[in-house]
């Protein structure tokens, strides 16, 4: 089979510090054979949705002993996405077949580890949400509720981030497990979307907040049970300072703290003792076989309308930097999705 | 009976900031009786030994909504001690009973809630040794390594402020758990007990380290499994970037902090996501049920001599304040207690 054309998004160079700018990443086009070689139990893929999430900017910055490897600057990124089998060497694979997990940020992609992919079963669902509420933020969200966060029935929930990826997947989860429910999030546009859309009993625009401490005993004036962490920083630390006895911290990122040089000080971790509080941090990574149970509980309360998503999606590959560095600007409304070819 | 003298220690006014002073003491001389009026359950008690400990700073200090009541200025302060009854009221005390729990500084106390007290069986130790050892300190040490820290066979612990009346035990409790140990504290003298009459593998004296993480990883180069926090501030810092995955962190105390008006800040809570981090707050308060269960096991390790304790005793009720003064810049070697009189 002939060699075809392939437009792949580049990481230029490094990016230790600051927001990361459209010009971090050039699209080049390459070209790619459509057909693994024999015997390799290789797989090439066609990619239809990219995932936009936090933790790749931590990926654009050459940090030593970090969790996950550095990008390969000159390469092109790589990432979460919903591809469909072209040619398999691999026997769990066929062509035709449609996959989720680590893929490029390219046309096509040949897949090293296919051993890493789900196969998607259920295709009466939008394809996107394996990005998403049926990808790797939704598992996010379910590990650190249930699993990190330890919910009981009627506690005080708050979620930062709260209508990205995550946080309004753990919202709505609160809601199902009947807790109350308070959110924070940075345009009125979102704060309405939690409330209206999400059911969320409580949010708050930060960014209009002169004292987040004030903001906090207003929608939780009887303090937090499960503070979800999404932003760390200043947050944080207002939050420290509202939390109950025996409640709990699951971190699950700190995106406010991404582009810092130095990151910002918790001045309040001494209510870690007064208030018996666990703050614990966790990754998807350790939770993945634990994917299918989640997959079946969900899938039921999407077709029945008892849990809902809202997908921010971008239209081809060129626009698919300016997507990813919205997320720091907090541009995206719901997850940031790239739609790269129809199926 | 007629009224005795009775010595106090009286704190004058609240310690917003700053190392206390012996000023912000004094002495006082006051009138007790030493039996208990008719029909009353109260209890009088001859104190014999009374505890300084590092929460008692932040009862110097008027602090609304903490987990616990400051001191009452004009009055004398309240502390553990050990003490002898000399009336009682109460059916489960008698006159010549010992016992500890919380008591005044002073010579005698009228015990208003005699149910808080532990009676004293085992009179064949060190009656000290009910403020250390066998008391609050050592239960913070039992539950916060063995039901927070739970540790593992051969991992990697480190304590701070190790040679102190909690940190002794911590390490001693981490090498009976085949642990490898490592302590920091502040002269070479502290540094010397720890090697030599703990049995802590290694140890430092983090005020002539320039570089603290250097010291952490020379003397634990691969890591720190459970981190036993006694002092916060920058050695939480640098500890934070040398935690290993699905380590765990038990916030004891971060003595470091109490006298500064704003808490440093921890700016490395990015490793708690990174490496699977669990800190978590705790006070012994909600661990006193299981001090039976803890005296049981450890009375037979003191007595066999396979743990041991270290105490620093000031003699008289006179030089209280200048010892738990003391506590705030490491003056005292080992577990400070106040001799107050003698049975």
């Amino acid at each position: 089979m002939a060699e075809v054309s392939n437009r792949q998004v580049i990481l230029r160079d490094y990016v230790m510090n600051g927001l990361p700018k459209e010009s971090d990443f050039e699209l080049r086009s390459s070209k790619i054979r459509l057909s693994v070689a024999q015997g390799s139990k290789t797989v090439v893929v066609k990619n239809l949705y990219l995932s936009c999430d936090p933790y790749m900017r931590i990926r654009m910055r050459n940090s030593i002993g970090s969790y996950i490897a550095p990008f390969t600057p000159g390469s092109p990124i790589t990432g979460r996405g919903v591809a469909k089998v072209i040619d398999s060497g691999h026997p769990n694979y066929k062509k035709g077949d449609l996959v989720w997990g680590m893929t490029g940020w390219e046309d096509y992609s040949l897949i090293t580890e296919p051993e890493t992919l789900f196969k998607i079963e259920d295709t009466d669902v939008p394809l996107s949400y394996y990005t998403g509420i049926l990808g790797m933020p939704s598992l996010t969200a379910y590990a650190g509720f249930y699993e990190v966060g330890s919910p009981k029935e009627g506690e005080y929930v708050f979620v930062s981030a709260a209508s990205g990826a995550v946080g309004q997947l753990v919202g709505q989860f609160a809601k199902l497990k009947n807790c109350y429910v308070v959110g924070s999030a940075g345009s009125k546009e979102k704060v309405d979307l939690l409330k209206d859309k999400f059911g969320f009993d409580e949010a708050f625009n930060y960014r209009e907040e002169h004292d987040l401490d004030k903001a906090l005993k207003r929608c939780l004036p009887d303090g937090i049970d499960i503070y979800f962490e999404n932003v760390g920083g200043k947050m944080l630390d207002v939050v420290l300072l509202n939390m109950r006895l025996h409640s709990r911290i699951p971190v699950c990122g700190m995106i406010s703290q991404y582009n810092l040089e130095e990151q910002e000080g918790a001045h309040n971790l001494l209510c870690l003792i007064t208030k018996r509080v666990r703050m614990e941090g966790f990754l998807v990574h350790d939770y993945f076989p634990m994917y299918p149970k989640y997959r079946d509980m969900v899938l039921p309360l999407i077709r029945e309308g008892k849990i809902t998503y809202v997908e921010d999606i971008a239209e081809g590959l060129e626009n698919a930097p300016a997507a990813l560095i919205g997320l720091f600007s907090g541009r995206n409304i719901g997850k940031q999705v790239v739609l790269v070819a129809h199926e």
